[in-house]
């Protein structure tokens, strides 16, 4: 028995509902998951994701195994513990971050060699590394450990690397130790190919007794934004659909509700919180800059349509000088609102699927957030925090 | 009438316990001000501040009329609409600011010149200046404009100093356009020369009616502890006993008590706050360097015997890894603590003045956080942040 399940509650066109089950409980989706990179999902309280009803978060394998390493995470407990979340958490194969390290590693059919991006001290992360640092992190949800290519590689090296994270994907299932209660996630490689993408799920999907949902790995790497589209409308729907799908590290509201159009049920992306802590923020008629002056004597909130703390209690103007003096309160409440806002969507695109009007709902959203414009591309960093 | 009252509920030794009534709630006393330099307690949130149960907070003049400016703070209702805090709020009269500048004032008896710290621009701060500037921001007590010369600068210097402290002081009564809901504090200078203080006292006293509490300025500035030990122990008892006493600046422990002992009914201080950033925490048993490799697998709390949000759901070792990774939730979690210990031991030691048992309560304090050795002083500071 798999420890996570899914249950599809509802369809609207592509566009799923359901409900995640974890043994740290369950989730509601379409979801966001916040990213706590170094086990904090940055500037927030747990009491605060709580607040903006956040589900489950994210942990970095690759950080965690670096600082505090993921033996002392083991001392006090696991990462539930050492953090105080007591909610389901998810935690990445490492394979990202240590793939952008660049010219600091070198790959082999074994694993990975790299160099710390803080000390530059020498270390090795192979699928079953991965795989021991996760269950050491006791994460609810484990990622398979993948290679990911760049967005716009070769084909040739496409399809020999989607061969190796199969067999990667095989050795993970193999080196889990908790399989009654972490659940592996297949990652579906590909790049920009159909024919690609097709042969990583075919692989994978014979594997499925073990994987607890899919993840569609090697988009918003760099590749032109309608070849994500291309490739998620192409995909998503041969996702097996008694499990939850995952597309990683997207976070800009178009995107997402795009993504979710196409039947993706979990996202996850830092640009949310990063871009908050330098002064951007989302409204309903899209992103505010609000270290401009035109804000100085603004008094109205954040997004006159949002209902989270800040809004409620802030004005442009006090966040305004907040950032302006590089108070740690500007960073807090930026954050905080741009993680509600969209977990908000996510609940409202929810309700619409439930409700049937999905893709109205998701027209007016676009309408109002690009107010007729072309919506701004937030571009993939080479580095997640 | 005066718009702050000062009741005097029980006297133990010379130490007092009280109430203080303002335009915006009361206040027990003795009593720990957290300072809001730019309009915030630096990480925290009012909420937070509510829950250490702090009662009143700080404002800087010298930072706000920089930034925003107090015009701008006053278009959004004053400082505690601008900055969501509805409890009393005190605001220093800028002067500590300017003369920290150093080479970048000069004084003379109209007021000060001096250029901004951020961007050399020029400005001048009067008595009037200082007065209307803290009307724009509607605390609800001012703070007289003085000159606070170094805590070793000559007897000469201080008399010369001291007298024109006195006309400012005159000014800044005359200046108030909100007497009835701005109450006034009088500072008392005149260095560590007895017969200064007493002068001090004397020609400020003369004008009492219009003052509603007293400090005690330049202490904590550079002297000797003894000196300042001796100088409290002379000069507090003095000062109008049905009047609110304040020590400018002091927020080391044992400092606080002994203030207390010696009759002072309010403090404040950035120290507490500003180590706690810096990964530094008050303990019962002394202070605490959080980064040390010691506590990386501590599972103890901060402090043992504290009952704070933060000692209830957090490890050494967990907020030791924020501080190694600069996450903002480690500064967070220490100052919260810091700034809730300092409060806490003000609440403790208004409780044994109640109780008639003030002495001990100091004795025993002192002997866990000295643990026999003596304690560290903490270094006044050149620039308030
Ligand atoms: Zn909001
Ligand atoms: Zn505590």
């Amino acid at each position: 028995m798999l420890p996570v399940k899914y249950k599809l509650e509802k369809k609207d066109g592509k566009a799923r509902a359901g409900e995640i089950n974890t043994p740290h409980g369950n989730i509601k989706t379409p979801v966001f998951m916040p990213v706590g990179t170094q086990a904090t999902v940055k500037t927030m309280t747990p009491e605060e994701l709580e607040k903006i009803n956040a589900e489950i978060i994210l942990g970095n394998t690759y950080h965690l195994y670096l600082r505090p390493t993921d033996e002392i995470v083991a001392k006090f407990g696991g990462l539930h513990k050492f953090m105080n979340w007591n909610k389901p958490i998810l935690t990445d194969s490492g394979g990202f971050q240590v793939f952008s390290l660049g010219a600091l590693r070198k790959i082999t059919e074994e694993g990975v060699n790299f160099r710390s991006h803080i000390d530059g001290s020498k270390h090795f992360i192979s699928p079953e590394k991965s795989i021991s640092i996760q269950n050491n992190l006791g994460s609810d949800i484990m990622m398979a450990f993948d290679e990911c290519p760049p967005g716009l590689a070769d084909r040739e090296y496409m399809k020999d690397s989607l061969e190796r994270t199969t067999r990667w994907a095989k050795r993970c299932i193999k080196a889990n130790k908790n399989p009654d209660r972490q659940g592996l996630f297949a990652i579906v490689q590909g790049g920009i190919y159909e024919d690609l993408r097709d042969q990583s799920l075919n692989e994978l999907t014979e594997m499925d007794d073990h994987f607890s949902g899919y993840a569609i790995g090697g988009l918003a790497v760099g590749e032109p934004r309608e070849d994500m589209y291309r490739i998620l409308d192409y995909i998503t729907p041969k996702l097996p659909e008694e499990k939850p799908r995952y597309l990683m590290g997207v976070g800009e509201p178009l995107d997402m509700l795009e993504a979710v159009a196409n039947g993706v049920d979990m996202m996850d992306c830092v640009q949310p919180s990063r871009i908050g802590r330098h002064g951007t923020v989302f409204t309903k008629y899209g992103r505010l800059v609000i270290k401009n002056a035109s804000y100085s004597e603004d008094t109205r909130p954040l997004d006159e349509d949002c209902d989270c703390y800040v809004c409620k209690n802030y004005t442009r103007g006090y966040i305004r000088h907040l950032f302006k003096t590089g108070e740690i309160l500007g960073q807090r409440l930026a954050t905080y609102h741009n993680l509600y806002f969209l977990i908000k969507m996510m609940n409202n695109a929810r309700e619409a699927i439930l409700n049937n009007n999905f893709y109205e709902f998701k027209k007016e959203f676009e309408n109002n957030y690009t107010q007729g414009k072309k919506s701004e591309w937030i571009k993939p960093k080479k580095f997640k925090d």
